[in-house]
């Protein structure tokens, strides 16, 4: 029987399953839902063990409970680690949702509900996946389950929970699906993630707000200095000027380079939807590598001085930036935080005196194109797309991933069926049920493959 | 019997009438305030009356009020306009005050409020001084009042009613304390102040909001864009990059240099004073020069993206900043506010837009140390306080008064008694008491020797 087949017996019951998890309301940066928290941790422990799974089991941690499952059949067979959350985005505007966030409901086939997607929707693919191969005498590996519940406010609690359990959770893979694919009929594989490191700089001057007429022109502005050190951070060409920034970032090759160019992208169609005149970036670089396999650094957030209605001429005593740098394999979020504030403390302009902070960070990560999970998971989707898939890069940040890799030592695979119809983190958040059916089917391939 | 005499046994009542004036909120920028600003003008009209006006009225503007008030004894003598302003800047940040901004008190011979200097304490030693005048028979001159309520907002009313009551307001000579002077034992007189063209820049990228991960490195941040501009306003050398903007500076020569360079100005204690590492500004110049006789470019404010506790990472929509550039004679400030907007226009970096609006202006001016008037106050600056002030430029902008200047034809004489220790516009707004004093004397002396 395929997983189709077997999808197909059963849409009732596996939609009713998924439904009843999306009413659990558990939103995980709200402290008033800390029992639906435990509540939906234990639905799922239910559902794991009702799928097959020998053990199933709610673990404590310092914030929001992890559920922890697996089948072991053999322990010299490879072990895959299917890693999901099962914690939510806040539903605020909750008067721009058409239906109840939290009361499901199928419209033009697809699934409505905060969580329908991400990651309520994709982690239950994997354990109605894991069902089949374990109903129909499939299962070939060791399969174990890691469902956290505090993703969405940066897991907080997890690596140290996973460095503790770092034999229990022992595999060879990280399976994932928690991202998007480029489209239907652009099937895609996430081959990696870029890191991310944030700072903030705060830059003071006279130690009180001076009037800008009595002492414009010869006192130095900290809003002006900060300005100046900002625009320091970048060159004409789109190059960041910290030395050694770039020191470890993989170069990709030609021929790599040419294969993610593959990927479909419509200039015309990305300024159109942003509404921008031009892109611009890091010279050198197209728009899909500007965000896929280079680093980057953005403002934040700036402020300072009179921001209110009208005019103040005032000379504050402090200006402030957030600025986070994204980056890529191999660069250290902890090194790069270091050259940084050594940057800024070397450019501090005459006149005014600069304290950087460090605010938080994590890795980014790559799977080789020619490792064996990543070619599983391209023959799984080809099959059930009959295309084979693109790899991409995603230039957002899962810093869990990256820690799990490093506690692990295993890879992280992202095989994501979301679409960027779905909308998540935004009302009216959905799933496709073609997707979802898809998504089940290629990885039930992907154990087939692998 | 003398100003000091008439002080002594008075002073109660002066400090409790001041007092009054002192708890009327009346912040121009804020719509909250209107009906303050009314109270306020009307008491400073009944003021004006006991005091011994033989008219006061509050006159509607097409913004706040303005208050009138006149004693004509003979259309022959000469007349002096004494200009002031009764509205004060808003009270932020509210938390760094000692007591509350409109509550007055009086600690170390120092009265702590918000307009305690600027404008409701110098321009209530005039109303003194003219009372102690026609109160003992001393008044030579016909002396008039205009006080308005928009100064701090840059006068947006004031010229058309001017223009429109020039013949109500016709005088020999604008009479203004609205400065400071050097210090208690370096008095001054302003004998010109800087212009000012205030402006507002908006850069806007992207419709919505963006998440930094995905978008980058390929979308322009308004952020990172609005740095550049600002940066790029100005310099390594101090000198403003706007084509054109020095075309109208008068130069001064040598000697003129040398005068203004008499006013004794200490380095280090002005450092200390502000506790900054080091001065900066245009090269060439002394810092007295470059507040004095310069033209400067300061950020007044800053804002956009996400400012508040923690790290969210945003590519904004939109970034905003105030800008104010202080003129010196003979620069027009609407010139210099198209100039600005000529070289914004030209210099925006790909993949932003920008908006650039203006807010207000005004021009500088300069009065002659030879003429009559400002012999007049020197003579008695000097009386009280023992030493011959010296002439300085005010790095402050009045602009109303060089409008006044145009539509009255009377030059304004500038006698501020303001010190660099009461923080005007800033937290802690104070005015010593023995400047009041010495200010209402030396006021009551201009009229005997002008």
């Amino acid at each position: 029987m395929t997983m189709r087949d077997y999808y197909k017996a059963n849409r009732e019951r596996f939609l009713s399953e998924l439904f009843g998890l999306l009413r659990i309301p558990s939103v995980s940066s709200d402290p008033a839902h800390k029992e639906d928290m435990y509540a939906c941790a234990r639905k799922l422990t239910d559902l794991l063990k009702e799928a097959g799974a020998d053990r199933a089991e709610v673990f404590d941690t310092t914030g929001h409970p992890v559920v922890y499952a697996e089948k072991i059949i053999d322990p010299s067979l490879k072990t895959i680690l299917v890693y999901g959350h099962y914690d939510v985005q806040p539903v605020d505007p909750i008067e721009l949702w058409k239906s109840q966030p939290f009361e499901p409901e199928i419209r033009d086939g697809a699934i409505y509900a905060r969580g329908a997607n991400d990651d309520k929707g994709q982690s239950f693919m994997h354990i109605k996946a894991f069902e089949y191969l374990v109903r129909n005498g499939l299962q070939r590996h060791n399969i174990k389950f890691i469902l956290e519940g505090e993703e969405e406010i940066g897991s907080p609690s997890l690596a140290s929970w996973a460095e503790e359990h770092k034999d229990l959770l022992a595999c060879d893979i990280i399976l994932v699906s928690d991202t998007t694919m480029i489209g239907e009929d652009v099937p895609s594989i996430n081959c990696g993630m870029r890191g991310l490191t944030y700072m903030e700089i705060e830059v003071t001057g006279p130690n009180k707000d001076l009037h800008s007429g009595h002492y414009g022109g010869a006192v130095v502005n900290p809003l002006n200095a900060l300005c100046r050190i900002v625009d320091g951070l970048i060159d004409a060409d789109g190059h960041i000027t910290i030395k050694g920034f770039y020191d470890d970032v993989v170069e990709l090759s030609k021929a790599d380079r040419e294969l993610l160019g593959r990927a479909p992208f419509d200039l015309d169609e990305y300024k159109r939807f942003l509404d921008i005149p031009e892109v611009d970036g890091e010279k050198g670089y197209t728009t899909p590598e500007r965000t896929g396999i280079r680093p980057c650094l953005d403002v934040n957030g700036i402020w300072g001085g009179f921001t209110g209605e009208g005019a103040k001429t005032v000379i504050p005593t402090t200006a402030h930036a957030k600025i986070s740098m994204r980056l890529v394999p191999n660069q250290d979020w902890r090194r790069i935080a270091e050259l940084f504030a050594k940057h800024i403390e070397s450019h501090v302009p005459k006149g005014v005196r600069v304290k950087v902070t460090t605010h938080h960070g994590g890795n980014g990560f790559l799977i080789p194109i020619s490792s064996p999970a990543y070619q599983a998971a391209s023959k799984a989707i080809q099959e059930v797309y009959g295309i084979e898939p693109v790899p991409s890069r995603g230039g957002g940040s899962i810093p869990i991933l990256a820690e799990m890799q490093q506690i692990l030592k295993a890879d992280p695979l992202l095989i994501g069926f979301g679409l960027e119809r779905d909308t998540i983190h935004s009302p009216n958040e959905s799933y496709l049920l073609s997707q979802f059916e898809k998504g089940m089917e290629s990885i039930a391939l992907f154990y087939k493959y692998f």
